[in-house]
């Protein structure tokens, strides 16, 4: 008996804990992004990473790509196309040099996250069935409140942006040990 | 008894997952750096994102810095000093354009991690006693194949580049949400 109450009272502080950092541990406001009906998967910012990245020029952001177990288990094995279940993260931050850091290097030379622009979050999510139209994924934008950030018409041009990476299930970002 | 039966065989699946997992989630190679003795701690590559950031001038590298359990909730509710046994990672890549990303953004936008350079992985571990003499933080580097890349003299000149940040427990990296 004693047992069984050492489990219960384990059982409620592992749900406490996870209550606890699910609130810390991404947005997740409950609107669905138009077309796929993607929502912001609770716990997103928990998730391992993929890779990381720069896009110069107009979007001038600097990104890390995340993936849920189903995304980082396909990637470390090397397993196309990534299975149903997969949610592959973007986030996006501005680019801005680091005043900090670079009196310390005593050089303009550091580039960190900033503010999070209109296309702070986006997300790939497979469903081979559902979004059979698209690869098999559901594509989806939101902004740092949580609120979808893309309309239809521009949602609309995910995929064929995406369609030139096919060999690799329509992803673009490889998985960087 | 079924249950008990039961429960083994969860706990057995779960060790076997463990176990097969924390052979994806990074090097560890068991060779300890100089000064502070640091090994590349099991599982780091799973451990959460803090930030991303981009070096520019001689290190030109773009990096990721993840934290393990200790390190993110520290950040995540502003304590500071970080706890003892907090343990931040930094892995560096060559900085690098992507001609496929770029073909299809259709000019010369997209910048991700390339090959490994000699400074790969960094590590800043707290053990307040330990490592007294410089703020708490034992520091330490390795190259892609697990070998120790920082000699005696580097690793001395780590404590010194962090002291401008003491306010932040000596600590570069913001967390970026």
């Amino acid at each position: 008996m004693k047992r069984i109450i050492f489990l219960l009272v384990a059982a409620a502080t592992v749900a406490g804990v996870i209550a606890f950092r699910a609130s810390a541990s991404g947005r997740a406001d409950g609107e669905a992004a138009p077309i796929f009906g993607v929502k912001i998967p609770p716990g997103y910012r928990d998730w391992r990473l993929v890779s990381v990245a720069h896009e110069a020029g107009n979007l001038n952001d600097i990104r890390a790509i995340l993936g849920n177990d189903p995304a980082i288990e396909a990637y470390r094995e090397g397993k196309l196309p990534f299975p149903d279940g997969t949610i592959i993260a973007r986030i996006a931050w501005s680019y801005v040099p680091s005043e900090e850091n670079n009196k310390v290097f005593g050089r303009a030379q550091s580039f960190v996250p900033g503010s999070a622009p209109d296309w702070y979050l986006q997300f790939m999510v497979k469903d081979s069935r559902k979004y059979a139209a698209t690869g098999g994924w559901g594509f989806a934008q939101f902004d740092k409140d949580g609120k979808p950030s893309a309309d239809e018409a521009q949602l609309k041009t995910c995929f064929p942006c995406h369609e030139p990476v096919k060999a690799r299930d329509f992803v673009f970002t490889r998985y960087t040990p």
